[in-house]
């Protein structure tokens, strides 16, 4: 049976976004189709172009007998504005603001579509580092994590601040809170993530970088290199921050219990998208 | 600028993957491409064609003013019956077996490309159902709920086993956990789920079906109905189970603690592929 381009076009399109950051071999598309070469490459012009013009992501190819196709999907400047202006008006709402200062954002984690956007917003941040794996927090970090690793086709692994039997044997160390400065643990099982890895730290709301800190010590027990640290909210009624390079999305200050106000304003990640 | 049918059918693809289960209006790429809207339904024609084909899922037209199209992403039986084939190899490799008959996954739940597929077909065995949200318990079920919403394209909504502040007003209840007979609490925050809720609970294990009841009672406190239960494993050892319907992807049995042995087998899924 007989493709034509139009539907080699659907499938190829298709099958490159169910596989982002992916080799995908051209003779994996050849056999299929049962067409020469130059006729494949050529459809797969047409989808790169189209993605580039578009600001769907990048496609590159690879030539010689190991050579393929890989969907790099990317954010633009333009679309990564557009998603930081929405997460900063959702979280303006008067009555997000809980007590401590936090914020109300279950809505927010709780919805795949946008934290499929942030997801990709802060995969475009890292495209260019070598990333083996996404470390987050229990429990409220763990979606925006999938959300990242999803697109960077990347295992997600999880730091609890329990012990729970279900793990295995684990490595655990104590932090202190930086915000009220009490001592927690936090702990890790050992299978989860091989030594030496290169990690992306993902989470929800930084104050003043305490978890990320131990996060941080954590990770130098598993030998992990941290590549960088992103968060979906960084509070700003901080004085001494103990975590300085990272970037985050929305930033929260201004914070009055009393009077039910705050302020949120554009993180510090738009620097990142020329 | 003037779009070829192949830029378009790119474009449109994409589009449709990236939002299924949403109606995308046809005024939408009408206006995108400045076609007639006769051009955008052939172009349309030959998409769902090919994902009817190929397998990779199902997209309706509905026509008049407020008519679009909409992709739903289906899996197999084919597929389903590999998924599950695949899963129960991977989780009969014996180092697996953890103190207290738990099964080590979380690689599994941490490989966002896998659980992609598992959502899926959780999501498939659901689609004629009207859902409005995915309920899980933390922290192992976060991670597969979402990727049952990413499908579903409704929020996910996470009950946990401690309560933080973080969360504003919440409602609690007592459960009696079914293997450990021990008394625990769960809670939900108020604002995550509006009342009378349609919604499906996914978990990653399920023994007695102690937590799921324990969800179910929290459930009707939201006034929320129950469309359906479904796990990633099951365990067989239970002499009483809590819950008599739900789905299961695989079912673990006979566990030896002693000689560290066990069955996996697949669970009872495939009857909703026919």
């Amino acid at each position: 049976m007989k493709f034509k381009r139009s539907e080699r076009i659907v499938y190829m399109t298709s099958y490159l976004l169910r596989h982002p950051n992916q080799l995908v071999p051209l003779t994996f598309f050849v056999q299929k189709f049962e067409q020469a070469k130059s006729s494949i490459s050529e459809d797969i012009q047409i989808i790169k172009e189209t993605f580039q013009q578009e600001e769907i992501g990048i496609v590159t190819t690879t030539a010689g007998a190991s050579g393929g196709v890989t969907f790099v999907p990317k954010m633009y400047r333009r679309e990564a504005k557009e998603l930081i202006d929405y997460l900063c008006d959702m979280l303006q709402e008067k009555e997000r603001l809980l007590p401590g200062g936090y914020l109300f954002m279950s809505d927010l984690v709780g919805n795949p579509r946008l934290l499929g956007q942030v997801g990709e917003l802060i995969a475009t941040m890292y495209m260019d580092e070598e990333i083996d794996a996404i470390v987050t927090i229990a429990t409220k970090g763990i979606s925006l994590a999938n959300a990242v690793a999803n697109i960077m086709n990347v295992p997600v692994v999880v730091i609890r601040k329990d012990n729970k039997v279900t793990e295995g044997s684990t490595v655990s160390i104590n932090y202190v809170s930086g915000s009220s400065r009490k001592i927690e643990t936090m702990v890790l099982s050992k299978r989860t993530l091989p030594e030496e890895s290169n990690v992306l730290i993902v989470d929800d709301f930084m104050r003043a970088g305490g978890s990320i800190t131990g996060v941080m010590n954590l990770m130098s027990e598993f030998k992990a290199k941290v590549i960088g640290v992103s968060v979906l909210v960084e509070s700003k009624e901080v004085k001494h921050r103990l975590i300085e390079d990272y970037t985050s999305l929305v930033k929260l200050s201004d914070v009055d219990e009393y009077n039910q106000s705050f302020t949120v304003e554009q993180g510090n990640c738009l620097e990142r998208f020329k």
